[in-house]
């Protein structure tokens, strides 16, 4: 299992272009939510979205010959761009398998930093299929995202974030899919508050982590169907679900439609762009499907939303 | 004029309700503008825009016999609500005098932060004459916020903000309607650091301080045509007008179609949502009309829009 001491390293190693991004104050959701509500905006992260902290911390670990030979990984899109980002900053060539469903937005950031792009099929097993291709014929490092020990780490830095700026935290909601971040950020924080409440966030139709937590082994669910798209692990990382089943207290589902509202009252009322992946923890809140015990803080977790996207559900929540 | 003590009287004085809003970054914007951009969050100041600080600063220095009367101002839409809120918190009876053409979403706000709406016609001089009216029959304390040296002040704390969170600065880009905000903000930043540009944008169909800098005094323009529906004076205030006559070194105007895509650029980019008037000076730098010299904050000053105005101009700027 990763560390509180991998986590701390991955922190010290983070570049200046990694935001260090606002915890801010919603004296609005508080007042819906029950308690003291905060977010933590990773939508202003580079790239847009969380992935940026464990794109650097795998690029940055990787050895001298491994970076001069290029790494690549599987992505529904925010990795992509964060990873083809971080290899242009590092100097590494990347490559991004994206699945042929993933939208035109992420896949032309990411070739606008730099990466290469291969498209394959709709499914997860196709993607690792063509990543062990790319490693095999071209010697590339092929990382599997959803069993890296880095990924667990980078992403944790966020949890010590949430610490240093809130240090009386009591519940913390994160928006969860193969379960990498939600692994990393409550190792953070549990290690250092043992006390504070973690509780992760699924869409209703792509609930893999939850179901896995409710059998007590990692499950593969047979199909997802959500707006979320950031959000559509089948099955839970291995790894990270291991820190779960430590670290996590509560899991929390919500519909698409209570996302596309969140997304609606994140506009009206915090003034933020959040991508639907990214605003479930809201959604959580107020619908009181999660309540704030305390000082509680929801990550919002990316804002890379097309804008005909957002533009098209304001007008589908119009009244 | 009021002085750089004043403004760091009333800044000592904000209570916590007022944000001390973030001061973030902009990549994308810094690779557009030829040189490093930082915007200064407004729009997550509570109520939605910067018009809280001068509304604390006014309602906390009435005697405490004005306090117990109340006071009016009339408004745009964002100082009523901002008033509103921080008559609640001061426990001081408001009354708003409001145009009939006010944006419903403004009135409303408003009303739930529990101030009287007076909504009267069209005009700035309907607007002065209501307020007159409630003054001479109730008792209660009319502000005339074009002239009001506590608005000059309670701006200017904004000013001193981005003086602590960068005190490299070397241009700073404020939105202009009466004058009020640019005259407290270059105070404050003049009198600190005198090297520091300040650059004032408008929309082209609300030009009226433009103008008169043009012309050397404050001059009336026939009429404002312009969807910053926050932007909308039609003369400067005398008091701020001398303010940026001394500090202000330049002046800037925008189109409507220019404040639209910059609102849309903000979404996609930035991951903010910024109303029309707030957006101004972004649409200033990704047009080039004013550039990037040296360390350039840019204001977004409020985040006040409909969503479903959000939408309409997200769809009519798309491609």
């Amino acid at each position: 299992m990763v560390t509180l001491a991998e986590i701390e390293r991955a922190r010290r190693a983070l570049p200046p272009q990694v935001v260090r991004t606002p915890l801010i104050a919603s004296q609005d959701l508080s007042a819906v939510a029950g308690g003291p509500v905060w977010f933590k905006l990773e939508n202003l992260q580079v790239t847009g979205s969380y992935k940026s902290r464990a794109a650097f911390t795998i690029l940055n670990n990787l050895s001298p010959e491994q970076k001069a030979r290029g790494a690549a990984l599987s992505s529904s899109g925010n990795f992509a761009s964060a990873f083809a980002y971080m290899g242009r900053l590092l100097g590494i060539p990347t490559a991004v398998v994206m699945m042929d469903q993933t939208s035109p937005l992420k896949v032309a950031k990411s070739r606008r930093y730099g990466a290469e792009i291969v498209l394959c099929g709709n499914n997860f097993e196709e993607r690792w299929r063509v990543l062990d291709r790319l490693q095999a014929e071209r010697g590339i490092t092929a990382v599997n995202t959803f069993e890296s020990p880095d990924v667990v780490a980078g992403h944790g830095t966020l949890g010590l974030e949430i610490l240093d700026d809130l240090p009386e935290v009591d519940t913390v909601l994160i928006p969860v899919s193969s379960g990498g971040l939600i692994a990393g950020v409550a190792t953070a924080i549990k290690e250092r508050r043992p006390g504070v409440r973690i509780v992760g966030v699924q869409p209703e139709g792509s609930n893999a982590v939850t179901e896995s937590v409710r059998r007590g082994e990692p499950v593969r669910i047979p199909e997802v169907r959500t707006i979320c798209d950031a959000l559509i692990a089948q099955t839970p990382g291995r790894l990270p679900f291991t820190h779960i089943q430590r670290y996590v207290d509560d899991m929390v589902l919500v519909t698409d439609d209570e996302v596309k509202a969140a997304i609606r009252w994140l506009v009206e009322y915090a003034k933020q762009v959040v991508e639907a992946g990214g605003a479930v923890c809201a959604a959580a809140l107020l619908t009181s499907k999660a309540t704030a015990q305390g000082n509680t803080v929801a990550l919002l977790s990316g804002g890379n939303i097309a804008p005909a996207t957002l533009a098209q559900y304001l007008r589908e929540t119009e009244a």
